[in-house]
């Protein structure tokens, strides 16, 4: 966190235009910079500037998901990490399939997802609704570790408790808030803030863990204040900006399982 | 209202770029669940998930007419409700061959405007002034009337008495507050909660003049308590989120007329 | 300020995604009418209706880009001021080609930036770091002066001290806070009051001034009661509604060099 705040890094998106705004606005708090680019060319140099690029395809077209390979093979290139948001990769084919083209062509890092999103990765998902979370067949931490042997990424599975795994290792985060899942976004801005964590280490799991304790942190503090779900919006942004270490690391319920 | 929040309707939207956050934002506070797509192929299998399609042409393009009307196809042969929002519709002749082409291929059960779009698409608008409303001339209530028996479709002219009609039936909401029309997306957000109630019954006037109704005591209550439209956008969705039906009933002001 | 407010100028944007809304917002904050489009059809009769045309490459494409020149050149022959605003000029030669592409085809009322991109313009900057500003080599007056020159248009450049000159005439504008620079947004927000502005006037260089030090003033009262980014946001909506032309003329910190 005071890694992040010193090296401010600008971390590149190619995200969803519903909250877009909201990601941009989160890595500022959290301490990077943001910046954000949908044409190929553009991405590709972008990508050679920035600290971490985080692809969401939460509105996917053919051209972005174009963007997004260009984008993802210039950040293997350049050696620096890839996070992956797949939202509602299981409510249509098309997500599926833009999924696994970004897959084949793209190092990820981390693949950060509710327990709908990673099922249905991980093949043994319910029927999605939209884009929220209708749960994991199984033992979730089953089913993480494995599809991070799968896939040799490090899986980030939000939800009540959030799970971090990357095969070997895994942890689980103990700081949300029932809140969070009211507002649209707080899962796509939670890819920005490992987005900001990732560019500080080469750990993709601690920074992963790392990075979700702080946004709950500063969701759990924000919805204790605020009276529904627009005002939540607007005080997460605050509580992350000053969110301290010191305040931080008492209160980070993050265990390894 | 209690319906929308036992169902959780996922609601489709291919919406304008500059308000679908406070689109996907409402429509949780509402008790729906949003999705947002705009390829081509993506929209027709959420389409098929979906309980209610809600289209704006506020950022038209032609490949976003093309995604709404693959949409509204699959809308239509599932049997889901269509609300349309033609969003500065006489404003240019772009939009208003958008707005044709989707009803020549769409059965649209609800089409929500202001007066000025409501009116070009009466043919009897006065010049618009952009996106918002300039007036109708001559009776709302015949224009509207009229509106709606030549499309056959639930017309709702929002405004500060809202008019909700299927040509034979007519009802006015005047729960509204001046700030509504202070700030960018309140008449998009209409077009959400209407998507919402419309996923939960047969009675497309019904279910447009409960929404309208709804809405607008948030807005009421919201603008009530800020300072300007930045508090008030929030204070709305917090106002919308906190709604109860024994809240509404009292003071939901709807006549038939 | 009274003349915005009297006129409602709709001011016609092509803008990026990630801030668009509260470019929207702002925008009828200070008095105007915000529309927006990005269908190169669309755009050309938009500018006919529009008082002013507003122009930031903060997510370009191709497709957005000869939109751009086709709104630009609409604007032209119509005679109504065309804002530019070249989001992360120096970060990509995609963005670099985009703005020369614009300049040669469109005359320019105003170009707004940052230093980093006034800089990259002026072919002095340092390497940008995304979208944000990295500062400025030598002497800024004169920086700004050469390159209004050499461009013919005024240039505006934002920072603690804000700077606009049309090359003979030059106005310093201190009446900013340092939260502006914590949220996304800001500079998109002050093209658009200038987009306001200018379009009641034909002295570019005051309706520069005068917007970016109204703006500067609510954003320094919203500074004040804010406790974060989150809150500031909100903030400077209300105050940018609120100000009245009596508050800003004691408080305007405009000095000519």
């Amino acid at each position: 966190m005071t890694l992040v705040r010193e090296k401010r890094p600008l971390v590149h998106h190619i995200t969803n235009y519903v909250t877009m705004n909201d990601c941009a606005n989160i890595t500022l708090c959290a301490g990077g910079t943001p910046v954000m680019g949908f044409s190929a060319d553009d991405v590709k140099e972008l990508a050679k500037l920035a600290s971490s690029l985080v692809l969401n395809i939460g509105t996917p077209t053919d051209d972005i998901v174009d963007a997004m390979i260009a984008a993802g093979k210039a950040a293997n290139d350049k050696g620096i990490p890839v996070i992956l948001d797949p939202v509602g990769v299981g409510a249509t084919a098309y997500r599926m399939n833009a999924v696994r083209k970004i897959l084949s062509s793209v190092k990820i890092s981390v693949i950060k997802g509710n327990p709908g999103e990673i099922g249905a990765l991980a093949g043994i998902g319910r029927t999605m609704k939209g884009v929220d979370s209708e749960g994991i067949d199984g033992d979730p931490l089953t089913a993480c570790a494995s599809l991070s042997k799968e896939l040799r990424t490090v899986v980030a599975m939000t939800g009540p408790v959030d799970i971090v795994t990357d095969g070997n290792r895994t942890m689980t985060i103990n700081n949300g808030h029932a809140m969070m899942a009211s507002v649209s976004g707080t899962g796509c801005m939670a890819a920005s803030v490992i987005g900001c964590f990732a560019s500080c280490t080469d750990d993709m799991l601690k920074a992963s863990a790392a990075a979700l304790a702080v946004f709950s942190i500063a969701g759990n503090k924000a919805a204790k204040r605020s009276k529904g779900p627009g005002t939540f919006m607007v005080n997460l942004k605050d509580e992350m900006a000053a969110l301290t270490p010191n305040e931080v690391i008492p209160l980070a319920n993050i265990r390894v399982v």
